[in-house]
């Protein structure tokens, strides 16, 4: 347990840190079912921007429409996507068999699934992992734990986070869990993000809540660049502190603070277990003409396939950050730009050794030879890096995570089953 | 030597195919310097659209404004980008010192120069090779294989291409040579195109022409998406073959379609021989609401990571396609969608045996165990797919061409100098 500046207090328990909620979840081979409760909750949902939605997608739409949900039940192994009609019957049919064991109406019951695309649910497998799921539901660490194993598909490890923040004197925690590895994209990868929190907040602002958390989290993290078609994230609040976090029409600070770490928290997760990844990249601009510009330049940075080839073989190569800088559609000038390459933020601590500049106001520091490219190769050996760039500009800032191209990466995705 | 169905004979002779170029190239290690000569010649140029532009497209922007060059200089090794005042005096040297070599006014020579960025440009290996090109340029075809030898840098083979064609009864050749395998990307990756023609065409159709064919060839290749610094492509035309090839303010059709045969045929070469490649990928749209909406589409496709990674696995993931075309931003409607896989068209040759459809009008045909599936999969070991996709809405059509990604991609880029 640790309190950070926010006086954000990190807690063990997942979703399942926040009272009222009860979960389960069974991972058998590699299918999986996760089932999260959460009776009468307000809720959001943000989902993929791609064209073609999962038969889950399309369902989650339609239930969350008036803002409230009690259950969400979740499926690994197929993605129900691009199945046809016979999807949106195994969708519809999945959601029925669970509001009729767990005893919630089926227009309060959110789904999702996860895993191969185009290919017919296999019910046989899924309806009995349903049943057993639901016998299961209990408010534990364990569970919630146990629900974020379900939902895996080549993820390595589960992945939890949970916090706590005191709003005028009262405790508030929010819990999450997630998963996803592949197909991380902007605009959201194939993955599935569910949380959790005891604060009271109306179905207005529980959606402008979630879509700030959203844009700085999962929407800046980048594994490979495709945009999966059944991304989903889902907030659910139950109300059950007692404390609103909303008056005089803005939401807490505090509150937004939270639920930011926790999601920037599930997002850096996701891409510290990129299929394949090696090391972990943080892209930080600032100086930079607007927000939407500074967005742009981090994105294009972790994006770019010869810059993460490059963090493979740990070869400090500005000239290739300076290149997708170039291209991503931001203002810039390289005669005026800086970037700095080590393991933590020059911009947050200007006198680190742990980075050093590569190019400071359009001159460059790291020639060859120079002491700085030197120490630059060094610090590229660990598994942390951090780019910070200086557009020199105006103020917008935003940053970016992602992860190297390895060879496991294209393995893992040459072989990912047919 | 063969002619095609448009009545374009393929030659011999790359660029000096066409008479009154000479040329010459060395290679020495990782560096080569090749010089073209077309004396009086009206160009046409199109560069990289990054921001960050290296010192020879700067130069080669200003020296082709009035429309006139008589040579071009070009380096491999070092792509002089990022280089500050150093590169621009650099460049400067570079086309001063050939200018006196071959005796041509300076602000008749274009320059290029690729490989590594942000490293000094090494003069001192690269004056003495411009020294001894300048004293070997012959009119042959060794000649021009040299040239495209001289200007490699991870490519594997020279890359050449010519043709002639027959304008009211009097030959016009055309001819190119181009170097480019890593960032290779939409609006064109590290790439090199120089292309000469005996034709007669004024400055302004020759931007024209120009324009029409790179659109369909240089900026439909993809291999990383990375896009370059230093990409340039340049058409000489000397009017040696006394054609004109414009007439009351048409470019004359079989002249552009001979022009789009050469670069389209120059594209493809890159692509094949993109960085790590071992599969040539060509995605047909069909049926887009619109042109713009079918190059969307064609390519995300060929961009899609993960779509490259299951052409590397030989798995016709037909999901990955259509989620690639979901994100693409293209109109497209999933229930009516058709994708077909193998080895030729289908939109050519609709009987074909070496293509069976994946999803046709939206019916999935290619579910597990089905022959379709077994077929796709088959067809998958040859070394040419090519994917057909009909979004069946209006009649929007575009061809994008690109490769697998395999373990050697990222074992080039991870170790690719610093």
């Amino acid at each position: 347990m640790s309190i950070n500046e926010d006086n954000i207090k990190i807690i063990e328990g997942g979703i399942c840190a926040v009272s009222g909620v009860e979960t389960a979840g069974i991972k058998q081979g590699k299918y999986g079912v996760a089932i999260i409760l959460s009776l009468d909750s307000n809720a959001a949902a943000v989902f993929t921007s791609n064209k073609v939605v999962a038969a889950p997608v399309i369902h989650t739409k339609e239930v969350i429409k008036d803002g409230k949900l009690s259950a969400i039940v979740a499926n690994s192994g197929n993605a129900n996507c691009f199945t046809g009609s016979h999807g949106i019957e195994d969708c519809e049919y999945i959601v029925e068999h669970t509001s009729k064991l767990i005893n919630i109406p089926k227009d309060q019951i959110a789904s999702s699934s996860t895993g191969v695309i185009g290919r017919k649910m296999p019910m046989d497998i899924i309806e009995p992992l349903i049943d057993k799921v639901s016998l299961k539901l209990t408010h534990s660490a364990e569970a919630s734990t146990d629900a974020a194993k379900a939902i895996m598909t080549t993820d390595t490890h589960p992945k939890e986070c949970a916090v706590e923040i005191n709003i005028e004197g009262k405790p508030v925690r929010i819990g999450g869990i997630c998963k996803g590895s592949g197909m991380i994209a902007p605009n959201m990868g194939t993955m599935l993000a569910y949380i959790t929190t005891d604060a009271i907040i109306d179905s207005k602002y529980i959606n402008i809540a979630l879509k700030n958390s959203v844009s700085k989290s999962f929407n800046m993290i980048v594994v490979d660049g495709d945009e999966s078609t059944n991304d989903t994230a889902i907030l659910l609040a139950n109300g059950k502190s007692n404390v609103e976090v909303v008056s005089g029409d803005i939401i807490n600070k505090d509150f937004q603070k939270a639920l930011d770490y926790v999601c920037i928290n599930l997002a850096k997760q996701m891409v510290r277990d990129g299929e394949g990844a090696n090391k972990f990249l943080e892209v930080n601009i600032k100086g930079a003409s607007s927000p939407t510009d500074a967005v742009l330049a981090s994105k294009s940075v972790v994006s770019s396939m010869l810059f993460k080839s490059a963090l493979f073989g740990e070869d400090p190569n500005w000239g290739r950050i300076v290149s997708a800088v170039g291209y991503s559609g931001c203002e810039m000038d390289p005669n005026i730009i800086s970037i700095s390459i080590g393991n933590e933020s020059i911009f947050e601590k200007p006198d680190s050794d742990k980075s050093v500049y590569l190019v400071k106001n359009g001159e460059i520091l790291a020639f060859e030879g120079t002491d700085n490219l030197i120490t630059a190769e060094k610090l590229m050996s660990s598994t942390d890096i951090v780019v910070d760039i200086d557009l020199n500009l105006s103020d917008g800032e935003a940053t970016a995570w992602g992860c190297d191209l390895s060879y496991d990466y294209v393995k893992i995705n040459g072989e990912y089953t047919t």
